[in-house]
Order: C-alpha cells, then sequence, then structure tokens
C-alpha cells in the first residue's frame, strides 16, 4: 500500500514536571491570556511508509515509537496509521 | 464550558529542511527499517481552557498559536477544539 503515514505522539508522562509547558503557560499568562490553564508540550512525527500492510505497518511503527521515539522513562507515546 | 482542550500541532513548512526528522530517518534506516521513506518532526502542545464558549475557545487558539507557538517564517501550524 504505497503512501501510507504514520503520526506518532510522544508526551511526558502526566506525573513528569514539563518546563517547556509551563514557560509557554508563563508567557501566556503575562501576554494576557488568562483562561489557559495548564500547557504541555509534546513531540509530534510524521512517518512516511511504503509497500507494508497495515498489519506491518502498525506493528513496526508501534516497535519504532516504543524503541526510537520514546523514553520510557519519562514518556509516554500514541500513534495512528493513516492511509 | 469547563474542562475543554485545545490541541496545537506546529510543523515545519514543508520547503524547510527537517535536520532532526532526517537524523531520525537515518537512524532508523541503519536500525533496519528500510521501508520507512521520510521523517518529519514537529511540536504539539495540549492547552487546557477554562471558563470560554467553543467560539471564543477557536479565535484565542488560533491566535496563540499564530502569534506566538509558531514562527511564521518557517513553520504552520494546525489546531482543534477538545470538549
Amino acid at each position: 500500500m504505497p503512501g501510507m503515514k504514520a503520526h506518532v505522539w510522544v508526551m511526558l508522562k502526566s506525573t513528569v514536571l514539563d518546563p517547556q509547558g509551563q514557560t509557554i503557560h508563563h508567557a501566556l499568562s503575562s501576554l494576557g491570556y488568562t483562561k489557559i490553564h495548564g500547557v504541555r508540550q509534546g513531540k509530534f512525527f510524521v512517518l512516511e511508509l511504503n509497500g507494508m500492510s497495515q498489519d506491518d505497518a502498525k506493528k513496526q511503527v508501534e516497535k519504532i515509537a516504543r524503541e526510537v521515539l520514546t523514553n520510557p522513562v519519562i514518556e509516554e507515546f500514541r500513534y495512528e496509521i493513516v492511509s
């Protein structure tokens, strides 16, 4: 199946402090955006896949997300396959 | 409306070189993931909103994404409001 893509989101676990998000939150507050009550920042990856079945794509992307893109000590991930 | 969230994706424009994505792509190739034909890395933000109508939320998040989270010279964004 040509032209498949995968989207992977990698976020700090909710128990882990997010200084980047906090910095943005403070900046927004001081700019007058007082109804924003929290900001978390994460990473987003788009992978281009070729010549793979939907099933293979899922397995491979999950493995890549788990073993390459995510630090399991402090981060968690989710992914989707987009045709 | 309590408990609303906004998701914002900020990606390098497709015409802009993405060295982080390329590095990950090369790493994946050398790990044997040869069916991955490209990787782009972007940022993902989760904003917690409170006491806003859906319409106000849209306007405010679009403004924040445009003016604070995105560098319009090299990046583009999209967002969604999640109830």
